[in-house]
């Protein structure tokens, strides 16, 4: 099958729908179409939209409008009447479109007579190359996450430890919500925003998607997870550091270690060529070798239970997913490198950064410190 | 049909699919599956999410996971797979899905011999008439959204117009960015968030989608649009008001009353049983008695350009919209009322609350003054 016969077609806001915001450079929470045949590139934007549309789009996007497309007035709202319009402008019957397509605008296309082809591989595969462009700006969200994550650190490490086991700063017991509100402040100084920022104390820590909430203690793993979005750009960043305050207890300093270990084995396997089953394989290899046990116990997972690491770009998880198996890594792509161990009746460590494979290795978008005890 | 008969099925991350989050109560970024049909509701989600999604889930909502469904390794991934399992437990072979629904699992599911019917109306339609919970939580939004609107307002009025007409504040030219970063800063303080706020003066006011940047002067409409949404409980607020700094020109002063007044006639039709079309038609009455035209003009419309107003709840833009049309007002419906002019020449206006719907009429969400020259 020869994919340039097929016209990519896409719906969605692109402000989500990121292979939309990639392919024509435009942003906005409503629904678009766009569709690409070689160097035909076509924007379609509700009218209100169209002179924002025409002037943040990239070079060589036709923006075209329901009104332009000459729809009638009833059909200016129905997107399929959109694409139906379009398709015919390019004497065009076969599309080509993503796993994620609206089934109920397809059934319409197909009524009308429309071939629809589900694409097997990414639309736009080389999004998971990114250009010197898009490397600064996710080297800016990645420093953004950095700063936000030394304020935090610095906020626990000065608080002090009430006889209860408690932080408390400022007079105040010290709270999971106290540090992310922090965080955000620090990211909102550098034009970003974050939404799920995870500071989770103790049991919380060891349930890795827990956001936490409520008092901080002494002597329990604090996991700090921070994946902000530049509100100029829309390029993602992603940090994790895993502090404690006070003196570590032996069975979490072991944890720790072992998750650094495992970080910098990771990290010294990859480059581009190297498979990213060969780099996962790392870590699972020196959570093994340090005896950490991946198992269910009472239907909960416990021990290294995620994957080791994801592309980012405009979207905070995408192509390549770094887990058992054979793609090989490209110069050029960003990733995370996040092993973590979790066990309900101990707790949680993770360590992550977001670095870019380079022909001979990696290099870090942001530089942060890494310490444990604070 | 009977929908009692057919299963309802929902897949996507509750965090943007909120149907998910409005029947299981769960929230999450990553992809989950919802089932229901009559009183049985099952939730899959990832092992690594189930502990979350148990202690956060509706009660009622049965959570199961990949492995809980006897999945084999090579099917845990596959969101398809844990459809099917689901299925077969309830020996069912037909489901409703959304029109959103996507393509690429309604072919396998077919493959496998289901049967998908894409529902014609909201599989949720309750969702629009809110609960006292859902108004408590929206009005919370709300009132965030107007203290940021108040801190927003009083930074403009506080500057200081220079010579050249740019307005000064601390020794600096007041920038949009700068009139966000206060908006966005006491957002935070109420644990809400907003990604898009608008604050655009002069031509950016103009165009209603326009975030605006830049140096914000004086003797030109700001429209100052703020919708942010909780981080606790997920629901939305929206407010607009538009400012001027020093005197207005005739013009615009005229434009700023035909929007007030058009807003006041609309909230003064507004109770249960009346049309949506009626709430809308209200706005475009007083807009032409006032002699304000809505047409195009080079491709480029201008006038009164959009809706009146949309429902507002866990999405920012839901059921109602308020626009030409026969639907019917319902109380405990939460909807914005939000006319505008806009002329590319001269400038923009827009005036917008968040209301309740009731038997008798409407009741503001929050409280916030309107007033033009600040």
């Amino acid at each position: 099958m020869n994919r340039q016969r097929h016209i990519k077609l896409l719906v969605g806001a692109p402000s989500v729908a990121s292979d939309i915001r990639y392919a024509s450079g435009f942003n906005a929470v409503d629904p678009v179409v766009y569709l690409e045949r070689g160097h035909t590139r076509i924007l379609i934007v509700p009218t209100m939209e169209c002179g924002r549309a025409r002037r943040q789009s990239r070079r060589g996007v036709n923006v075209l409008t329901p009104s332009a497309l000459k729809l009638g007035r009833g059909e200016r709202g129905r997107i399929s009447s959109w694409i139906l319009a379009a398709l015919e402008r390019l004497k065009a019957r076969s599309v080509l479109v993503a796993p994620g397509f609206p089934l109920g605008i397809a059934n319409r296309l197909r009524r009308a007579g429309v071939r629809m082809i589900v694409a097997k591989e990414a639309l736009f595969p080389n999004r998971a190359v990114k250009t010197p462009r898009e490397i600064r700006n996710i080297s800016e969200t990645q420093r953004a996450a950095a700063s936000a994550m030394q304020a935090a650190v610095r906020m626990i490490q000065s608080a002090r430890i009430a006889k209860s086991g408690h932080l408390v700063a400022a007079g105040e017991r010290l709270t999971a919500e106290a540090v992310r509100r922090v965080i955000d402040r620090t990211l909102l100084e550098h034009e970003c925003s974050a939404e799920e920022t995870i500071v989770a104390c103790g049991r919380d820590a060891a349930d890795p998607h827990e956001h936490g909430e409520g008092a901080l203690r002494a002597g329990e793993t604090i996991v700090i997870d921070i994946f902000p979005r530049s509100r100029t750009h829309g390029y993602w960043g992603d940090i994790t550091r895993t502090v404690i305050r006070g003196k570590a207890p032996e069975q979490l300093r072991q944890m720790y270690r072992a998750v650094a270990a495992a970080q910098a084995a990771a990290l010294l396997k990859l480059k581009a060529g190297v498979t990213v089953g060969a780099v996962h394989g790392a870590v699972q290899s020196v959570f093994e070798k340090r005896g950490f046990v991946t198992q269910l116990r009472n239907d909960r997972p416990e021990g290294f239970i995620h994957s080791t690491g994801h592309g980012v770009g405009l979207d905070i998880h995408e192509s390549p997913s770094i887990r058992p198996g054979q793609e090989r890594l490209k110069a050029g792509q960003v990733v995370t490198i996040e092993p973590g161990l979790y066990y309900p009746k101990i707790g949680g460590v993770r360590i992550e950064d977001t670095v870019l494979v380079t022909r001979t290795g990696f290099r870090y978008l942001a530089r942060c410190g890494k310490r444990f005890e604070v």
